[in-house]
Parts: C-alpha cells; structure tokens; sequence
C-alpha cells in the first residue's frame, strides 16, 4: 500500500538550473539597484520570487555614513557601555572544527561570548588575528543595535521603510556587526526576510538558493563551546555534554590549501554544480538577503553594519522546501 | 555515480497537509473579502504565497451588474455580431469521455466549436440540455471578450485595477463565458493569475493547490474532436489522426452513480487525502484563482463571467512544482 517514488540526481540537476534560468539569472551576479525600490517593486520582483538584490545609494540619508567612520565618534558615543563579544582563536564561530578528541572528524563550535566595555571590544576586534591568538567580533543576534546599542538609533534609520511597507511589519529584529577580515560566517540560512545595511567595510556573500540544499550536505555535527581563559589568553573547546547534535553545512567553500582535492571529492554537488552568486557589499548598500537562502559570509578589515529582520511568510514557498528537504539519498 | 533519491507516500502527504496547515487554512474554505484590497495586500497576502481569495462588492460599479440581467439588452447589443460556442452532446468540452472505439478507455474530448450569431448562440445556451442533445457553451479563450464581444466593453472594467498595479502588468486576455448547469469544466490548471468576475448567476468551484498534482493522476489521453452535423443534430467523436496525447487529470470529483467504488479504488490519493477547497462565487463577486491551482468548474442556469488572465511569474515556486511533478511513482 505504501508507494514509493523515484528520483536521481538529474531531477535536482534540473531544479538547480531552471530557477536560476527563469528567475534568478544565469551568471552568479547578483542585480544591483542604482536607488531604492517602491514597496510594490520590491515586493513583486524580489520577495515574491525570493530573488536577492542590492541596493545602492541606500543610506545617503543615515548620519552613520559619516559618523560611523570614525572611530573616537563611537568610543565617546558607546564608550564604557557593556557589549557582547563572540571570541574565538581562528574566527570561525558558528563553524565546523576538528573535534577536540578525534581530530579526524568535526564537531560544531560556538564562540565563547564576553561581556565588556564598547571601547575595550572595539580595540580587541580591531587587533584580531594581528597581536595574538584572539578574534573577537561583535555578532549578538538577539536585537542588539536596540539594546546595547541603543545609544547609536538615531544614526540609522529604526526600519527600512519600503521593506515594511511591503512586508506589512516592521523588523523583528535589529542587530549590529562589527567585525574584520580575520572573522568569517560558514554557510547557514535564517528564517528571516534580511535588509543587510553595510555603513563601513565591505561584506562579501557567496549565496545560493534554498532550491540547491542538497548541495550543502547538511549533516548533524556534536556541538562544542569555545571558552576563554584571559589569564593564558589561550581556549578550551569542549563538547557539550549531554551531547547535542547541530544539523549544520558540511561545505567550506574555500577549502585550505592542501584539501581541495578531498573536498571536491567529499561534495561534489556543491563543487561541480552551478557556482554560488557571489557579491560584494559596500559601505552605503544594502543586500536584500531573501529567506532561507544559504550565505557564506566573509569581510574588510573594520566592517561595520547593520541588520534588518523581518518576518518572512511561511506558505507554499517553505512547503515545497520542506518537501524539497525530504529527500534522502539512498544510502 | 549517478545517485538515487527515495520518498514515500508519507513525504507528499506531509506536502499537502503543510501547506495548508502553514498558509492555506485547514478548513476547505476560501477566505472571503468584503470589498478589494490595496494592490499591496492582495500581492502580499495572495498573489505571493499562491493562496485564493473571494472578493465582494468588488463590481459595484460596473453598468453590466444590472445590465446583463436582461436577455434583450445583450440580443440588442450584439445582435447578429458572429460569435464562437462550443458544441458537445453532455456539456463536457477538454474533458475525459469514452473512447470512440474502446469504450473500456478513455480519451480526451474537445468541443466543436461553431459560429453562429450572438442571438442564435445565446437561444442555443439558454435551451442547452433541455431540447435536444446539444449542449452550448461560449467560452473561447482566446481574448474574445475584447474582439467578438467588444461592443460589451464599456459595461466593464478594461482590467481589474487593484491587481494590475499588483501584478505590474496589463491582462494577458480577457475572456467571456456564457454557459448554463449542464456545461462543466473538468479538473486542469492554468499557466496565469485568473481573476474571475461572475456577472450573473454563480460559478462553483473545486479547488486543488499545485503540490496536490500526484492527486490527479495526470495521465496521457489520446486527443478526439466533436463535429456537430446541423441537419441531424448529432455528433460524430474522431480521434486525430496522426495521434495526439493530452496529458490531463484522471479524476473526476463526482463520479457517476455505480461508479463511485471503482473512482474510489482507482483514485485513493484524491479521495482519501484532504478535500479541495469549494467555493461559490456569486454575481458581483471576483475570484483570484492563482496560477498553477487546478480547478473543477460548474455553473448555475445562465452564468455570464468576465474573466483576467495575468501574466505568472515563472519563478522560484514553478521551478519546485517541476520537480515536485518529475517525482514518479515507482511502477
């Protein structure tokens, strides 16, 4: 009774190709507004088809632009307020590394997160990965730019406004990153509609569509924590325990020098399948980052930026992807 | 090398119930609208995530609400103006019938289609089933309500407002349908955002969204052509020579008496799995019926509807229905 359907690589080869040949382009650029778009515009022609875009000359209007580039503005603004900072001693949190005990397989590490002064954070994000075997990067998800940083709102705008308009809410969410070239995101995906404002620096995005998530060989990894000992300067990472399985992305998109070879081999599908779009955004921009697309994010030295989270919708879209996800190779 | 994937009945029955447990409702109703809304909200709540609504009060304004409640002001508009209807002897026009020379099969039926003019058209619908075997039924799809009835034009809107500026475009076509309760329209889909604007009478509607397709069993028929022969009033049911195969839904939501068990037995994913969603749209009432939804249509004695083909997007949410439609059930 129980009926059993067949598919192959080819199916999910043509899914690959055909929502980028009818929607969201062919080369792995990503379309680049001069202005920002009306709410409709926006909705129509980006949320709808969750097709990313950026938007330049998007924050002429924010005194942070000028502000926020220098950098004794933000240390007499934020000066002894108490900020969270993720550090780790490679600059990989939230990423895959050689599990503690078996240093042949990986486990999922979080940074160890700190409490400290904004000028203190400032100076150690600054210096990380020159002056020792700390990166620090200033990365709080939990709406941070309205509450640690609550001092700095009126420099931005509190919302984008057309991206309301057209989502019909405002942002659930509102976060700060600082951040600089020795930090890098590993390939995830958020349930949110993100408005990604750049104000200094530059963010490099490798993106790929929710369509392509066979390719990421998502696999459950053992999670461990980073902690920091300011005595030695030096880390623990263990594993938690009771172990704790964390489904994450397997690919490293930029494999060290050495295992390239081992990780074309490992992930084919990501390595010989259409290539991720990739952009650069710069001070001024925003990137619409449409959701439940993958993002590999790397940056600048003293980047700085702010982002947006909307609620996105979870319809037929989200369906189709769960249907999408239920896949299993045969083993 | 080449891999293989593997699902179940399980995961596809996951799809239909997410769908509408996420975004579409669980009961199988349609939302009803008291009045239109904003071109934002009706892209934002429905055009995007692909789900139908009923809008009332939505033609108010339109002269044709009161003046096509009256034979003799269409006879005296369109008079002796040619016009196209479709002939069949049981009122099913693109729809499964007996195989003319294996009656144990089926095979796929399209009307003969006439021209005649408007008087003797509409005389000929109005009387359908009723005195003799001809069932009529003026419903060309080919833009004609802006041809062979565009005297009618000033009695309606030339596209329907609040859903050009959504859909940022004009209609593709605009169609009218004049047809009585012995004309049906099986199951099958549309390639188009339909807004469907019933004048006079009521349309009632069978609705499945497009990730129920394995529900249909959309199987290859071979295609056969009506000719109406006017001095016996009979038909002749030919198949095309050289053969032609329609790919078209198998299933038939009201099967007729005795042959319910074996529909049943044949069809078990229609008829076991989640009702379509059923609706009656009443005069001065518009129908958004997203694109890619398939639908089963009835009529009450003497409907007129006007009906709005948008361009889709082919995007991101049609890429995923291609490969939901290349899972195949393994024989």
């Amino acid at each position: 009774m129980v009926k059993k359907y067949s598919i192959g690589n080819e199916e999910l080869e043509t899914l690959w190709e055909e929502v980028r040949e009818l929607s969201l382009g062919t080369s792995n650029h990503v379309e680049r507004l001069q202005s920002p778009p009306s709410p409709i515009e926006f909705l129509r022609n980006y949320v709808t088809p969750n097709k990313p875009c950026i938007i330049s000359n998007a924050l002429e209007h924010w005194p942070a632009l000028s502000l926020w580039t220098s950098d004794d503005y933000l240390c007499q603004a934020l000066g002894s307020t108490e900020v969270s900072v993720h550090l780790t001693p490679n600059g990989r949190a939230d990423s895959l590394v050689p599990h503690p005990a078996d240093s042949s397989s990986l486990c999922f590490a979080s940074a160890h997160v700190e409490h400290m002064s904004f000028t203190d954070a400032f100076h150690l994000i600054s210096d990380s990965g020159e002056s020792g075997d700390v990166v620090a990067y200033a990365q709080q998800q939990n709406d941070c730019f309205r509450s640690e940083y609550g001092v700095l709102g009126s420099d931005c705008d509190a919302h984008i406004d057309w991206a309301s308009e057209a989502l019909g809410c405002l942002p659930e969410a509102v976060n700060l990153w600082i951040g600089n070239n020795h930090s890098e995101t590993s390939f995830h995906k958020d349930h949110y509609e993100n408005l990604y404002a750049v104000v200094s620096g530059e963010k490099h995005f490798l993106l790929l569509p929710p369509t392509d998530i066979h390719r990421l060989y998502i696999r459950p990894y053992p999670a461990a924590n980073y902690s920091y000992y300011q005595d030695t300067g030096g880390f623990d990472l263990e594993l938690e325990d009771p172990v704790r399985h964390v489904p994450w992305c397997s690919v490293n998109p930029y494999p060290s020098q050495g295992r390239e070879e081992k990780e074309h081999n490992d992930f084919p599908l990501y390595f010989n399948g259409p290539k991720p779009f990739e952009c650069t955004v710069k001070a001024g921009e925003i990137l619409y980052l449409p959701s439940m697309w993958f993002h590999y994010v790397k940056q600048s030295p003293r980047t700085i930026a702010v982002n947006y989270w909307y609620d996105m919708q979870f319809d037929m879209k989200y369906a189709y992807f769960n249907f999408l996800q239920s896949v299993n190779p045969i083993a």
